[in-house]
């Protein structure tokens, strides 16, 4: 059981990151360097996001498949682009059943190649068009910097894959899918992003266009939390994916992809989490209520228990856990729920049990500030108040944060400076050659380029030439 | 567009299974050997069976995590029996990141080695146990013959794996689970089973004691569908599963392992499907009830669709699907909700709305004997009745499958005969060479041990010895 302090989250951000993960019983280290085991706390964090986005991705549409693990390495070579940028990191299967393989399979860390074969396949009119289809699962990318759900050999993703008749319908579906990950961000995990369009230097490998959404994290890096890509017709010509119009000519496809992945739990953890530990978003918080009961002798707990278990029969529409613990104390019990996150306590002890009342405490404020008395009497929807509180609050902060640690540099020199400690938001030309050398002085990326644009032009903050769009520089996770 | 017409059930069963599996959509073979796509019809199935296990899993306790798909080939080799079983199938990863493995690392084919590490770091003291963790993934065996959903190179399945305190809790676990795919199997798939052990050459590698669940399929060959086992202290003492007692005595733990797979879907299409295509169980259909407008013109068209609209919504709390193509005709439609096996189908044409009825067409029934028209009044609830009935007349018809195909020869001539086509249930006196024995002659081998004994004892089918156990034998996927 955790009761080892954590570092503290200003000074030791990165530390305290580590920890936290062990500690709140997220993931632990796998044997295999650089993968990870999701324990069940963490995974049922997943479960929440995956519902709460495949929900999504239902109502617009999409469903569900499997393709497989394992792709022969000739395919990744037919999109050029696609097979330089995924060479590096490829695990590679060269021996199955005891026998030397002749051709050797790589396990999957994306799934482009092999989902354009079988589109090939299975598209042949413009009636099979559009073809929507999403995958929950596992990829393999060999990382060599390597930290708990921020970059694993391993991780879960989902990653759609669709194929439309027209230009125009695959990149209304691109960005479609990326409000699709805006929404779930924001209203569902409380975590403020910016979309935009990456530049072409972070772009997907074998994308025409890719965008992005970028969150500022508690240390004021930026994550790129989900990312979608309008792939024009390279795959379809890479795995002819063609289709009869309805004037009977062959046309190729054009084709998206776009995906979310474990490392937005990182997002959560970092955007949200204080000193104490996590702190989860009501909406995705696997426990959103523990009740925890006060009392000190046999006969006060024949007073409290019996109310306690009346309290979470009328929070049964909540995800609610009652720590009956005997052999800890209710301020262990406190520490270890705070460590973990969870939204609210509520405390109930024999002078409520008297009054009517239930102690409750936010979790998102420390302290006197966030505790209150609330009736017994329709508690359910006094919490679905306080959660739905809980869950707005911390998107204002969080947005709030993020505000106060962006900047309009005025010059070079400036921006220097503030790249160290926040992002900057300025004019850049676009010229490859600038943004490396920013990288090189400052080690700050362009996230994106927002679709959220001043207008008019001014000056690249690098080189000075003119610019007409601003974009987003930090140092990226 | 499938309309090819499936070859006879009854037949050419290998056939008609193989092209059902691909017209109706449900699966398709993958570029690699022996691997499959599973398409979205197929694996909206699978996530109905899923959400059927999980919602008990959860029930009993379980929760889920993730344990990740590479494990060091020398963990495979801490258990003798284990590393022997799946040595001939595993798939070898030799390359990460372009260089060569100082260890290889095996894509998991089960997860007992893994796990076990893992759970020797988390379980300290009595307190922890029992742990009880289910993952749902893929494995890989590297099988040599293979058939889409039967027996692939990459699998889909959930495995159970849990610690325990006492061997009596751990073999209560293992039936319990058991329990657990019985129920499922019987009440939501309509899928008969007997539930037993298995004999000692049928065990899981590195079990103590196995049990499953078996199944006839409709050429009455058995299906293994299920399977629970009791691990004994074997996986705790190769991992150093070790855990304080309340004495601070240090004790191994003692661990189960369950697992349930696509394999499954095989026996739904097997168990239930007809010359015209699957027949889905109401409580797993993807689709519950399609709905076909019938119209001529346009003006028939103004007055079914909005009656078509009308049940639609009435139907909401079903899986319901409008087919509202325009480029085929009702009878095509007829023919492809068929070969897709949704269990109910309502017709709507200009006669339905003058006389405020729809015609129902049950799935599992064809013909005259299987249509009814109901009133559009009330419809949810005369639908929900039909896919009552649907549901338990599937189980009960493949019940009743099973019995005439069950035999209970008298000698061991009469026993080769029987199980050329069919079961046999018979003594037999548990000695290994009779089994062998068996095979060679018939190709039959024990299916279960089942909990369901007569009594009392009678001579072995092959050697006369006394036996005190009757076993089911037959030939099997």
């Amino acid at each position: 059981m955790p009761v080892d302090k954590l570092p503290s989250r200003s000074e030791y951000f990165s530390d305290w990151y580590n920890q936290l993960v062990i500690s709140a019983e997220l993931a632990d280290y796998a044997p295999v360097r650089g993968c990870m085991v999701v324990r069940p706390y963490g995974w049922s964090l997943w479960e929440n996001i995956q519902s709460a986005l495949d929900r999504r991705f239902k109502a617009t549409g999409h469903v569900n498949a499997a393709f497989p693990l394992l792709i022969p390495m000739s395919f990744l070579e037919k999109e050029k682009a696609h097979v330089e940028g995924f060479s590096p990191e490829l695990a590679v299967v060269t021996l199955g059943g005891g026998e030397k393989l002749e051709e050797p399979l790589i396990v999957r860390p994306t799934s482009e190649t092999i989902v354009g074969y079988m589109y090939a396949k299975w598209i042949k009119s413009y009636r099979d068009l559009p073809l929507l289809i999403n995958q929950w699962g596992n990829v393999v990318r060999w990382e060599l910097r390597t930290r708990l759900f921020l970059r694993t050999l391993e991780f879960y993703w989902q990653e759609g894959h669709t194929a439309h008749a027209t230009e125009e319908e695959a990149r209304q579906e691109t960005l479609q899918m990326l409000d699709v990950y805006t929404d779930f961000a924001v209203n569902d995990a409380a975590v403020p992003v910016v979309p935009g369009r990456k530049s072409d230097s972070e772009r997907f490998m074998g994308a025409v266009d890719s965008y992005t959404i970028e969150a500022m994290m508690g240390d004021t890096r930026a994550l790129q939390s989900g990312t979608s890509h309008f792939l024009g017709q390279n795959f379809a010509r890479a795995f002819d994916i063609q289709f009869l119009d309805p004037n009977n000519q062959l046309q190729l496809a054009w084709t998206t992809s776009w995906g979310f992945s474990t490392r937005f739990i990182g997002a959560i953890i970092m955007t949200h989490g204080d000193d104490q530990g996590l702190i989860l978003p009501p909406k995705l918080a696997p426990i959103q209520v523990v009740i925890v009961p006060i009392y000190r002798d046999d006969h006060e707990a024949s007073e409290v228990l019996p109310v306690v278990e009346k309290v979470r029969a009328e929070l049964q529409d909540f995800r609610v856990k009652v720590d009956d613990r005997t052999e800890v104390t209710p301020g262990f019990k406190f520490n270890d729920w705070e460590l973990r996150g969870v939204p609210l306590r509520i405390e109930i002890g024999p002078k409520d049990v008297a009054k009517g009342t239930v102690a409750a405490a936010r979790r998102d404020i420390p302290g006197r500030e966030g505790k209150a008395f609330l009736s017994q009497e329709g508690l359910a929807g006094q919490v679905r108040d306080l959660l739905d509180r809980i869950q707005l609050s911390l998107f204002e902060k969080a947005l709030a944060f993020r505000k106060q640690n962006t900047y309009e540099p005025q010059d070079y020199a400036e921006f220097q400076e503030v790249v160290k400690n926040g992002w900057a938001f300025s004019w850049w030309c676009e010229n490859p050659e600038c943004e490396i050398k920013i990288k090189e002085d400052t080690k700050a990326t362009t996230r994106c380029i927002p679709f959220d644009q001043p207008g008019g032009s001014g000056p690249c903050i690098f080189c000075g030439q003119p610019a007409t769009e601003k974009v987003y520089f930090a140092r990226a996770y």
